[in-house]
């Protein structure tokens, strides 16, 4: 396949226009959401799209809604050039990077005649003087942004419970994604586990004619997740922070050995972390579609960890399944 | 025009194929939902939708998501006969009439391999095991849905302080809806007024290629707002019920000779219901676009009405723009 420059389109219009013209001309689209700073993890989504569809778009967009005011936005890593550059690289490279610069800022296309209730400070406390307990980047921003897509129930656990916002601002920008590119496929990193099963639902429940893809984990040559946030660990984290995916590689051999007790397996992830100096935010066996709590594996489970290395927050896992071992 | 039968669709799958090959026929959409038992109200909406689309669908579809167990699910009435015979006979007609069985029972159409959840009972009460301020009758159901949006402002007063769940069930079905029909044009009666912001605010915060359009109220010869629960007035509480209406005339009128202190209006609205036997839910003048209390009539406001005559809860508004008087 010839190499190609994409297609650079930042305007929400021009993105679902450019969507329509090829679906008009009998074409089938992929989308790969990212937010930049692309490394073979992403590269690996884009080619497993490329199996389904004619066309792809790649959207690169740090999304604010998913990130609490508290949390690392400002320092997400960025490399707009570098991954054009990545992009351009592949073979048969994609149609489309689709890089908006604000999704939120409805002045020049809102359905309600360009009101915008910027004027107005958003109300973080409920009617009772509370603290909300959500409250994301957006509206710090006050952009008038209120509609919020929630999955009760798979949003709850995990990284939902130290990340509070971060699901809802996911399933909300995907949806917004989804309705600006209205594409056919959309490719999803099982590396963020609970983010796909969370797409996956959202798009059944909400009836979106989208078929959603979960491409498997990409991994250093020593195991290391990719992730774009590694490139903040220094060289003794980063070496520190193998002992995640060793430590679920030496669980998931230990179940297929016979060891179904999660509460056994689960402390020796805990323990073999907090051996490296890491500090461990969560490592719980969970069951594949339902993302809850099991005691032995008996059903296909997923044994998902988060933990901390010096700043740096990494989440990690592996699919444990006794019926295809 | 000539009268033709709707085509009566009743699968997701079958209603979707329909607007695909239609829209690539070059063919534009309309869409109209609605809770059936039709009235001239809803004959307004479709009339409306006629001028800005080629082709048009009507859904008929008693939500069960936008109900509280409490509330008047059971009862709400229906006659799908009677429904398809008023569309027939409309001038032109609609080319379809989606009325699916059940928007939420996924097991034949899921994303994720018929996994439905139902066997497990959906949890009411949250960790701390308090109860949860928001459930349905989808909750109830266990059907395994568990997607909600919220638009988050606009959802909290009027009608969404004594029914929680209604708008977050109304957003979430009208977006289905609309992942299903994939319309170019939705109409909406300003009657429910709440209703119509919340759904234009969703579309615009969630990015769906959809022009929504309001359409003003139709009334009864002497007042009365139409409403498919009117049928359950007696004809003594149907008499009374016109204190609303008419009380809302005569504040408007008021309003435009001059009399802008909103407490003034409001309390003689409520007084005139209360004292023709009705119970008065809400009675408040509120900014068109925000929905927000605004104490002297500066902006272009609506002064929106909930109240009870028996067991029946009755909505009624009316605009005030003294810019266009």
């Amino acid at each position: 396949m010839e190499k190609k420059d994409p297609e650079i389109i930042t305007e929400k219009g021009l993105m679902r226009n450019w969507s329509r013209s090829m679906r008009a001309q009998g074409k089938t689209i992929g989308l790969v959401p990212t937010m930049g700073y692309l490394h073979q993890g992403h590269i690996s989504l884009i080619k497993e799209a490329r199996k389904h569809t004619d066309l792809l778009v790649v959207s690169i967009y740090v999304n604010p809604g998913q990130f609490s005011p508290n949390e690392d936005l400002s320092t997400y890593p960025s490399d707009f050039q570098g991954d054009i550059d990545k992009l351009m690289a592949l073979p048969g490279g994609v149609d489309v990077v689709f890089h908006p610069y604000d999704l939120y800022d409805y002045r020049n296309n809102g359905s309600e005649s360009g009101e915008n209730d910027t004027s107005k400070i958003f109300d973080a406390k409920d009617e009772d003087g509370r603290e909300k307990a959500v409250v994301s980047c957006i509206e710090e921003r006050q952009s008038g942004h209120e509609t919020w897509i929630r999955v009760e129930r798979l949003e709850k656990g995990l990284c939902g419970k130290s990340r509070p916002v971060f699901f809802r601002g996911v399933a909300t920008v995907v949806a917004k994604l989804f309705n600006i590119v209205e594409p056919d496929v959309a490719v999803f990193g099982k590396k963020d586990y609970q983010q796909w099963r969370i797409i996956c639902r959202m798009v059944r429940d909400l009836d979106f004619p989208i078929n959603v893809i979960g491409s498997e984990i990409v991994r250093e040559d020593d195991g290391l997740a990719m992730s774009s946030r590694n490139v903040h660990l220094s060289t003794e984290e980063r070496e520190k922070a193998l002992s995640i995916s060793m430590s679920l590689s030496r669980a998931k051999i230990a179940a297929q050995n016979g060891q179904v007790s999660c509460r056994e397996l689960q402390n020796s992830v805990i323990q073999a972390i907090q051996e490296a100096g890491g500090k461990v935010d969560y490592a719980e066996i969970i069951g594949q579609e339902n993302l809850e709590a099991v005691e032995e594996i008996k059903i296909p489970v997923v044994f998902c960890v988060a933990a901390w290395f010096g700043k740096v927050r990494l989440i990690d896992n592996m699919e444990i399944d006794m019926r295809v071992m």
